[in-house]
């Protein structure tokens, strides 16, 4: 531990600004009402003596932490393995930083540990919350409700009846999809198949009604169940290659899982695309860039995903009451709804 | 944001558990003096009920909150490109979830928000921290120190004068590069360069002063300044092979160095191990696996470090009052002490 030194009190302050405790209370949490010579001698002595208010009584008058959880609904490992998350967040920290809010990542070794999430979120330490990266079955949607703390969700949550109870930010998923598939008929490809996400996730479910869209009732051996990382892509290739040997081409739901499939492709000898075209989706870089051959995928702009995400709920927060109270709802009647963003195709060598 | 249910309250609890609120808040609070069938008939109504206890106001009686901050000091982005913080941290979220405390994890842009996380720090949210990669001159340890909540840290501290007022876990940074340089040494080489990892870091004064050790005032020319980077190690390695285009071994900082410094090599037809012998320093997998050839390289454990930070910190915690004050100092006399972990060096191909 480190030792340290008595931490500045607020009558050290007051002292040393030659006004009353009283006063400097008022300038600290907020400065109403107080004539702005005096706000500025506070300012001086507070920030001489690196005082600190004590936040957590504090936070109980003034019901503002300044803070934002992030919640990403994954053990950590996948957060670090997967750059989608790295993007996102990216995107969030921007934000709230450009706002003075500090980023809180709550990571977890899993599902098992979301009840301490949620006990954390329940405890007045943030001001709202951001989760992504929901599962079906996952107790943490209801954990967040409880907690009682405005949040937004990154992706269309699953058990949402579309009356727009919970705020959202997604992309145009199946919208996306249906414009993959419909490149690679265009193409002229005829045996077309899909490797899907995990399905535990709407933004999988979505891409995989996408596809059927287009396709109908496609040859259910062309459907192979993927989990969006490199190793489930190379397994559902396996499968689908196994089941399907005449197939020309491949719509797979995220870059990550396209990169596993080319791989199959490359140590069997097909060709891509000439034997067989490959289409993900995200447009992650370096990812899609640095595949071989280059990925043609679906672009959505998952940093700006991020920053919208930020910017709705402080949005959301200075609509409120201006305090909102970290133990009620805080949704105010013309407070922030969902945004659905649009996707777009970027072509490059691999359909 | 979500709609929300309003919260259950501690009468609720104390209603369904047919106790009186005093009872339910001595079990919510530890549950001291409280006869077991009376805890347990309470446990059941909050978990019916899903009661969660208002933490803020909580955290003023019992001072803890089950959650430790982390503290990177390196903006987001560096955060996630290099591995060896996911590592680090893998080594901390596992210790921490063991004890069912809440990793926090403060991200930033830059050194420009650490007063925000120092005063996230000094706002009773967490009950201690974990402060990695400090620079010298960044006011993050002031910070710290000033928001009085234990710590322990990653790395030496740069300003700490040997008397314990630090705890730190680290490795023979030192030690480790001596035995790096003796080997290249060892294998006839004569002319050893090395390119430092970022010199306002100890652990890079640490290696260079490792290097010095065994080559003593080597040509000056065979020292070249990187950052930990493989960009930083492209950079460096070009400037040595200009200034000393005979050597015959590099030592790199660290792996990422290493790798950059191998790409430079290559694209001039220098040969490794022929040529150049290469040592890097970290053992990174798969970055150490991955290079070509594969690297020789100073290992030191750092999911390991991780786990001890967080060890270490818990104690500290547990053998204080039992209930350390986030606004004073908490150091036991007979508290932790810090820890140099031993490196090994692990032979690939390119040395």
């Amino acid at each position: 531990m480190t030792e340290t030194a008595p931490r500045p009190t607020l009558e050290a302050v007051a002292a040393r600004a030659g006004v009353s405790r009283a006063t400097v209370s008022r300038v600290v949490n907020g400065g109403d009402g107080v004539r702005k010579p005096l706000v500025e001698r506070v300012r001086r002595a507070v920030e001489e003596l690196g005082y600190v208010p004590n936040q957590a009584a504090r936070s109980l008058v003034t019901k503002r932490n300044d803070a934002v959880a992030v919640v990403i609904a994954e053990p950590e490992t996948r957060v670090f393995a997967d750059p989608f998350f790295a993007l996102q967040l990216r995107g969030i920290s921007k934000e709230l930083t450009a706002h003075d809010s500090q980023l809180v990542l709550l990571l977890t070794e899993g599902r098992a540990d979301h009840a301490r999430v949620g006990r954390y979120l329940a405890g007045g330490h943030v001001d709202g919350a951001l989760v992504f990266s929901l599962h079906l079955q996952d107790p943490l949607p209801q954990l967040v409700q409880r907690a009682g703390v405005p949040t937004v969700f990154g992706g269309r949550p699953g058990w949402d009846d579309g009356t727009g109870g919970a705020v959202y930010v997604d992309s145009d998923n199946r919208g996306g999809a249906r414009e993959a598939v419909r490149h690679l008929v265009g193409l002229g490809r005829r045996r077309i198949a899909h490797i899907t996400g995990a399905l535990d996730q709407t933004s999988a479910v979505d891409r995989l009604d996408g596809f059927r869209d287009v396709m109908g009732d496609a040859d259910p051996r062309l459907i192979a169940e993927g989990d969006f990382t490199p190793a489930g892509g190379e397994r559902a290739m396996r499968r689908l290659l196994e089941g399907c040997p005449d197939l020309d081409a491949v719509f797979a739901a995220n870059d990550l899982t396209a990169a596993g499939a080319l791989r199959v492709l490359r140590a069997l000898g097909r060709r891509v695309p000439d034997d067989v075209a490959v289409i993900g989706f995200d447009d992650m870089l370096p990812v899609a860039e640095h595949t071989d051959p280059p990925l043609t995928t679906v672009r959505q702009d998952i940093e700006g995903m991020g920053r919208l995400m930020a910017r709705l709920l402080l949005r959301g927060l200075d609509q409120g009451t201006g305090a909102p109270d970290p133990g009620g709802s805080s949704v105010a009647e013309d407070g922030p709804s969902s945004v659905v963003l649009p996707t777009t195709l970027v072509r490059r060598a691999s359909a």
